[in-house]
Formats: structure tokens, C-alpha cells, sequence
């Protein structure tokens, strides 16, 4: 790109590092951007450089927020005693919106992905088994993405965690409402036939 | 969404203003942030905030500037007899691209869309008319996208600039009606420039 301005181009360069942005997409934000009063300009960039000033993990848990504890581990109305262990703070929104957990979480902060160099000493892996550890927790739920960083995720976790004598569940694989038989993948398919439950406890739920 | 954190929150609410940016594309490029180091974020922050203070608008041209007059005003490799009005930077930009033009240009900063509420005195017309008004002007070039907004422009402006007996072209239709300027090929969009035609005869098809 031929840019007619260095503020532009700098400006121009920081949006297409994000992901999914490219050069034509990072100017067309740019330009709206530079449409806005100074005001509001400001306050995009200041609202993101404190963020990441003031941002904290949760001590307990791991999950984003703005004070040491977060608001789920610090309610008296959530049961402290089953822990539903996330890769991110998405999936943490996500189960969240369903409202049919009223536990507590653990975010690990990633996937285990040898691919990707990020091994189970760059999650925080040894905040859960301090947890758990503690005798105190009557269940854990791993909740992670069915996929191979999930699995492998899943088989470490489980290693780790089985000395403890908890209870170790993971969330039921099948085929999502909605979802078409015929145009599901063969191993999501298998697995729903073998994991396949009585009519009446598929129904209860 | 349920956030966990207000912080969060707020930077999410930011991107979401964004055109084409929803709460979960938001979500994931504020996640990314948060990843990086405190000092890209605040380059990221700081760019925007800064290229809004200190950009220009070229005194001659209007067109997005680091400096009072831009850098095609002032070379003097440019015929300065023959301009190119365009909507906004994006067309200078895909048309200095082409390589087929060497005159200079006039950025209107959008087109006269009475539907958005955006008449001749939101836009750079004046500064336009005055320039030709001068008489060193030899041909005025009207490189407006193709659509219902581009076709009432050239209208207006033909009828500002027609006492001038200044010769005003349009570039060839050999962009679709309803097509978008900026993201026609380069050769289309060079060899509309070289087949450019009298306004009338334009309107005449
Ligand atoms: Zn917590
Ligand atoms: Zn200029």
C-alpha cells in the first residue's frame, strides 16, 4: 500500500497485526477511527492501554479480573466444592450463559499444543492441582475443547489429578442441537453412539 | 455477554463500535491484547491517539497529510494543470497504485448523500471550485465510485464548475454501476483513468 502518511501508515500497521485483519479492513478502521472526535479517539486507545495496566488474574481461579478474587470465587452462592476447569475466560462466558453451572471455575490459559511450543508449565496447571489437592473438592469437570489439544489437555490433567481420589468428569460429547446427523464427523459420531444414554436421562436434561 | 471483569469489558465495548466488528470478533482481538506486553499495547494505544492529534488535512488538496501540504502537492514531478477529485484518501491510494496517473488530486472527504444527511458544505467542494477557478487548470478528472451517491456529486459538481470552461471528465464506466472504487483491480481501474471521457458524454449512455 501506497500510504500518503506516516501517522497513517504506523496506525494503519497496528491494526493489521490483529487477527483476521488485513491491510484493506485495518484501514477502513483506521479512517472511521479518524472520522471521531479526539475525545473518542483517546479514549479507545486509553481504555485498551489500562486494561492491560489494571488486569489481573484471579488468584484463585485464573480468570480475568479487576480485583485479586473474582467475583465468582468470592459469591456465597456459588458451591465451592466443584471446580469446572476452561481454557479461557471465553468458555467461562460461555458456560456461564447457559445457567446451568453454579460451581466454580479453573482457567488454564491455554491448551497443552506441542505444535505450538506450549507445554503444561505454561498453563496453570499447578494452581489446579493445589486446588484439588486440598481434599476440599468433591468434583472436577473438564470442560476443554474436543479437539487434540483438548484431548491431550484432557490426558494430562486426568494424570495429574488421579492420585487425589476426586471425581473426574468431562463434558458429554455428541452431536449439538441442530446439528445433522448425516454431515457430523465420524469420530464425533462413533463416540455419541458408544457414550449413547437411556431415552429418559437424554430427555431429563 | 456476562464478563467477568469491567475492565474487559470496556476495551470490548471499544472494538465493538467498530464497523463490522461484533461483541465476539471484539472479544477475540481484546483477548489478543491482553497477550502481548504491556508495551505493544500501549504503541497500539498511542499510535491511534497520536496519529488523530497530528494528522492534516493538505491545504491544497485535502487529502490525509503528515504536513501542511502533502507530498504529491509539492513534487514536482506532478502536473499540477490537470486534478483528480476523488471521495476520500482510499482512491488516491488505489489510484496512485495504478501507476497511470501523474497529476495531482482533490479528496472531497465523501460524497453528497442526502439519505445520510451529508450535503455540499460537509465536503472540500469550495476549496475544489476555488482552485479551478484560478485559471491554471486545465482539466478536472472525476474519479467518484459509480453508484447513486457518486452520480449525484458529479451532477453537483458539473454544474459548480461548468462557468470555469474548464474541459471535466469522468473516468470510464468500466466499473460496474453499484461497484466500490477502491476495491477494483488495479488494470480496470488504471485503464478507466486513460479512457476517461467528457462528463456529458458519460451521462449520454
Ligand atoms: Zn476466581
Ligand atoms: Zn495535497
Amino acid at each position: 500500500m501506497n500510504f500518503s502518511s506516516k501517522l497513517l501508515e504506523d496506525a494503519v500497521n497496528e491494526f493489521s497485526k490483529l487477527p483476521g485483519v488485513g491491510q484493506k479492513t485495518a484501514l477502513r478502521l483506521v479512517l472511521h477511527l479518524l472520522n471521531k472526535e479526539q475525545e473518542e479517539v483517546n479514549q479507545f486507545g486509553n481504555t485498551l492501554i489500562k486494561l492491560k495496566q489494571e488486569i489481573k488474574n484471579c488468584s484463585i481461579c485464573y480468570n480475568i479480573s479487576d480485583h485479586t478474587i473474582c467475583e465468582i470465587c468470592t459469591s456465597h452462592k456459588r458451591d465451592k466444592e466443584t471446580i469446572c476447569v476452561v481454557e479461557d475466560t471465553r468458555d467461562v462466558m460461555a458456560i456461564e450463559n447457559t445457567g446451568q453451572y453454579f460451581g466454580v471455575y479453573h482457567v488454564l490459559g491455554g491448551l497443552i499444543s506441542p505444535m505450538d511450543g506450549i507445554g503444561p508449565a505454561d498453563l496453570y496447571i499447578d494452581g489446579l492441582v493445589q486446588r484439588v489437592s486440598t481434599g476440599d473438592i468433591k468434583e472436577v469437570i473438564l470442560a476443554l475443547s474436543p479437539n487434540m489439544e483438548g484431548d491431550t489437555t484432557l490426558f494430562y490433567l486426568f494424570k495429574r489429578l488421579k492420585e487425589f481420589n476426586v471425581p473426574i468428569t468431562t463434558i458429554a460429547r455428541g452431536i449439538a442441537f441442530g446439528g445433522e446427523l448425516e454431515y457430523t464427523d465420524e469420530i464425533t459420531l462413533g463416540r455419541s453412539i458408544i457414550t449413547r444414554v437411556p431415552y429418559e436421562n437424554a430427555m431429563m436434561r
